[in-house]
């Protein structure tokens, strides 16, 4: 059992906490809670961290809880395992009340490329048409796990982010996509103009959410490739991005809303395009 | 200007802030930032405070700012507006980086048999149909605050809250309904079955966001007045509230997601309803 706060794994879990630098440095992030840990892909696993009391509580009698088989077969599959003391847990943990298990994943890595490739071949098979979500700078970590949620809802085949979007590793980004995380593919631009070029290319067509949008988000048919544009929380889409949409959308608003809450928005965009899909013959 | 921390007055605003009991013995809140106060109802404030660098800029020369104009306005009311130093404002305020400006207001008041009649004359008018939201045990003052605000945007006629939800004048929640705490009705009620009761006697259909839904919420057509029930964020409706519904709505989710975020589902629902309507003719 781990009992020093100043173990050098410990201080690597914590840098791995705090730090997207050195998440992204080390390629690794950190997941937390016992239903992220029955979800998470086993191959993906590197380190296991229990606290004291979850650790007594399952070890105890014979324990069918999922969490214990998960745990077994990550021992199988030579998965590092430890326990911790709770102080320990406590530090390492990124909420108040700590649900007693941390592990330590290889990050995520697709390819926009792959993804359209496969959108296509699905469309071709007869499913949905290629949906796909495209953020500028969203800057809200709870915002952006929100989207990822939603997301895998409404049956989204990824969702790119530009390089000022937040970390989607940040551990409450994590906690609000509830698993999503794991199922939904994602990667991050360094270019928001080519990533729309290369959507384009494909016959995705790519819509902004915008106050300038002369149709509103329900009067399209939605029945090819689609892609939503969505801008940081405050300051909207940049100019220069907004201009390389093919078209804009309005969501309609009474009141004297200025706008619309970001994942919202999303949601609304994402739910009416697919939507529309899941009910056509 | 008020410079020590220990003055009653800064006591009582710490108070306000911190805790929802003070606040709702009062009958007041505090609002924070430009924009919230540009857009609140004079009549409402109490008292304004403004930190030095603010009340500074804002004094010299010919101020045009529509910040100094409400503030002008305020003082014509008789509302007591005082500058405080920036570590009294730092004190005061909720936020990391305070925007120079905080107020106290008066609590609002609403009477859900007034909105109701409001709605109907409204749809008597040729309006749209009355809409309502009916919030069980909402946790997350973001949430919260995001539902508030996507009730502005679809319309909605009044968001009703049981006592287990978070307090609406906390300050993360006025934040995030981006000033629409100042035009949506809203009020708590002790008994969501007896809110029921009421709308369904004015002919207002109860809908339960539930999994048990056999209709999904797109294959409905919303031409009469309808009210969403939508619960907490981990545990959903409660079964006794659920039972009171007039109909179950099913949500379709593609991937293994089990729940989408409560205020992505409130704002699904609402602006499907609202959107209906206002496709009418």
């Amino acid at each position: 059992m781990i009992t020093s706060l100043t173990n050098m794994r410990i201080k690597q879990l914590v840098a791995l906490q705090e730090k997207s630098r050195v998440r992204n440095r080390e390629r690794l992030f950190i997941g937390e809670g016992i239903k992220m840990f029955e979800e998470a892909p086993v191959s993906r696993i590197r380190e296991v961290y229990l606290g004291e009391r979850l650790w007594e509580r399952l070890s105890g009698g014979d324990c069918q809880e999922p969490v214990w088989e998960k745990l077994a077969e990550c021992r199988k599959q030579g998965v590092f395992v430890e326990h911790v003391s709770e102080e320990v847990l406590k530090k390492i943990s990124d909420t108040q009340t700590p649900q007693g298990i941390l592990f330590v994943m290889e990050q995520f890595s697709y390819s926009l490329e792959e993804l359209i490739k496969e959108a296509k071949e699905r469309w071709e098979k007869g499913g949905r048409p290629p949906l796909f979500l495209l953020l500028e700078d969203i800057q809200d970590p709870g915002n952006l796990g929100t989207m990822l949620r939603t997301g895998e809802g409404a049956g989204v085949d990824g969702v790119i982010m530009s390089r000022g979007t937040v970390d989607i590793y940040n551990p409450k980004t994590i906690r609000s996509t509830m698993g999503s995380l794991y199922r939904v593919p994602f990667l991050y631009t360094d270019s928001c103009g080519q990533t729309i070029n290369i959507l384009r290319e494909s016959n995705i067509l790519v819509y902004a959410a915008h106050l300038k949008g002369e149709k509103y988000f329900d009067e399209i048919a939605y029945d090819g490739g689609s892609a939503f544009l969505v801008g940081n929380e405050g300051k909207g889409l940049k100019e220069e991005t907004a201009d390389l949409a093919d078209a804009y959308l309005k969501i309609p608003m009474a009141g004297k809303l200025e706008s619309l809450n970001a994942a919202v928005a999303a949601a609304l965009l994402l739910y009416q395009a697919s939507g529309y899909a899941r009910r056509m013959p």
